[in-house]
């Protein structure tokens, strides 16, 4: 069968806020073969990657990544392997194209799993699929003790381990300790919390040092993105001067960045989303050099449970990588999107659907409800 | 002053062709600020650079780039600085940023260098600038001994030195070594050679070290983009084989990207484009690091003249970093763009135009001419 038709759904809520919540907007990704429909969706911002998807070619390696799709054929995983070189190859000077794509080989993997009847992970080889420890990822409070407050609530709801993220840290060690000492105090000394430092410090690995001991104080699971997202020699620096496991990855787009993260940044934890590497392939490849090199492969997300799914199905059958971002403080857009969600059972733990394709279905009202209209005219043509 | 208005022009030939040819189409950018206008160039894709522009909020790392230039300060240095860091900030997240932000740095240096009535290489710090060879930047022929022709041509146009480009070329050991014996019969064994592959061999070091003899024989200057651009371990691994001189950089798209090429990838030529890097600073601040590790710095300009100017601003006074990419068979767009133009000396070396700004002339009708009409919408309100 071939690609007959792919659609590009830009959705958002009413009013957009400055805060560092991904989940505000989305660019949901429709596909068609067959009589097949698949399902995907790309990181922001949508109307970048829409721009991207059809933009007039600029050179031969600066192609509209549309025209390496659409028509293409779409029978087994081979042939999403092609359509990856060749958007690799044709799209390679457009910089948003791994962000644009990603969404796109998602969506025809839910496709194509759906021809064949079984979950994303049985379609790239894997036999069964593995609860993971979820982390509720979180932002911290804006005081200790809400904080508090919050890891409390987490815990009550049976969470084994909490991801506090960036709002209101690593500007003062003061404040960040105190934050620190409440998280640990409402977890108690079982529970594995994370904290999430948003690039906060740049490339200045000193800053960071200065923290190292509070976090161990607080027996944390890892740091993570203490640094730019290519700062890799800094990640390895820091890497060298303490025991303290360091966490980072979400913004790599390629297999390649990745592979640097985990050998130059010296990573114990790679944080892949399948909506910005380049897909679940990209992912799989990706967990398969991290176990290899004794470093976990962990799923980001900040979005909704469609793209929760997809992040999850690179390293479904993994015994070597233990956890899972469960994003928790959804805007409503991303909670209405999908039909079904995922959750937490009695360990704490999540289940990877084990439905067919990504598992999870479409709330075609959503689409509606929360869609964006976007005209784009070229000379006075409308290509979008 | 107050940075008032930004333009953006989408400039196309009436057709694009499937070539390596990166002087198809443009994306000019205008800024004002206190009555003055600064002018600079961005790398391609147009339509996705402009949504990038002006492309609704996603949330507050994923902000549209005029909302962090427009209306801001621009009295000084400090000014374009401050608006570096905001934009890597709230656009952080928008993986096409760094594109369409350098050419609007490379316009409000521009602005305020006319303010201080001076070239950018001093508003930046240098006192004077340095002729460079000038490497013609040209394609391997369709044959050997089409090579060779352009080879003698450019000789003859009193050339030092030759780079020949990827088309035509590491697909085939025989053929290859046919190119490049061709080319350096043609040059005789004084000028210098580059060869440049365009990412071929992906992350195939073996395929790379098949032609390390015939590259060696043909007393080759350079090496350039044997691997994709973020393989630093692949030219690393290589670099560590040979002694063979490698280069690389043109997709780099920050600072730290660079220093990860000249750290890792043990380069011993990182090649910056302005419109690429993320500006002139950025280039400046890679140039200082590359000299410090014995590693020479090289502007990446396959555009306009408008943009070699801007990339040669980063090195201009360097007497460590010798080589500057001169484009040729550029497209009548690339060429009309500019009123004035910048030649090659009788030393075959290139002098970085001493006027005020990077003292490049924009032509007006030219803005016209190859003017591509671009309309976007928004919930049926005209955004662009």
């Amino acid at each position: 069968m071939k690609i007959e038709n792919i659609e590009l759904f830009y959705l958002s809520m009413p009013e957009i806020l400055d805060e560092a919540d991904g989940s505000q907007d989305a660019l949901i990704v429709k596909v068609e073969a067959g009589g097949l429909v698949g399902w995907g969706e790309c990181e922001a911002s949508p109307l970048t990657s829409i721009a991207n998807f059809i933009c007039p070619k600029s050179h031969s390696a600066a192609n509209p990544i549309r025209d390496s799709v659409i028509n293409q054929n779409i029978n087994d995983l081979n042939d999403v392997k092609k359509i990856i070189q060749t958007v690799k190859h044709k799209s390679l000077m457009i910089a948003q194209t791994p962000h644009t794509f990603s969404g796109i080989e998602v969506a025809l993997l839910d496709l194509l799993a759906k021809k064949e009847n079984c979950p994303i992970y049985s379609l790239i080889g894997m036999n069964k699929s593995k609860p993971k420890i979820a982390y509720a990822s979180v932002l911290f409070g804006k005081t200790p003790q809400e904080t508090y407050e919050v890891a409390k609530n987490l815990k009550n709801q049976n969470f084994k381990a909490i991801k506090f993220g960036w709002q209101n840290f690593g500007l003062n060690i003061k404040t960040d300790e105190d934050h620190l000492v409440a998280a640990r105090e409402a977890m108690g000394k079982d529970l594995e919390l994370m904290v999430d430092v948003g690039a906060i410090w740049g490339t200045d690995v000193e800053e960071a040092q200065k923290r190292l001991n509070i976090l161990q104080n607080a027996n944390i699971t890892w740091l993570e993105e203490p640094f730019f997202s290519d700062a890799f020699y800094e990640y390895g620096q820091l890497s060298d001067k303490t025991n303290l496991p360091l966490a980072g990855g979400e913004s790599c787009h390629s297999v390649e960045s990745a592979k640097n993260m985990i050998r130059f940044g010296k990573v114990n934890f790679i944080q892949i989303d399948a909506g910005i590497a380049g897909g679940i392939l990209a992912g799989k490849e990706i967990c398969d050099f991290a176990e290899a090199n004794n470093v976990q492969y962990v799923n980001h997300t900040f979005t909704s449970h469609l793209q929760l799914s997809s992040s999850l199905q690179s390293y479904a059958n993994s015994s070597k990588s233990l956890f899972a971002e469960f994003p928790q403080q959804l805007k409503s857009l991303a909670w209405d999107l999908t039909e079904n969600h995922i959750d937490i059972d009695i360990n704490g733990c999540i289940n990877i659907p084990t439905g067919v394709g990504h598992a999870i279905k479409i709330n075609q009202s959503a689409l509606e409800q929360y869609k964006v209209d976007v005209q784009i005219y070229i000379n006075k043509e409308k290509i979008f």
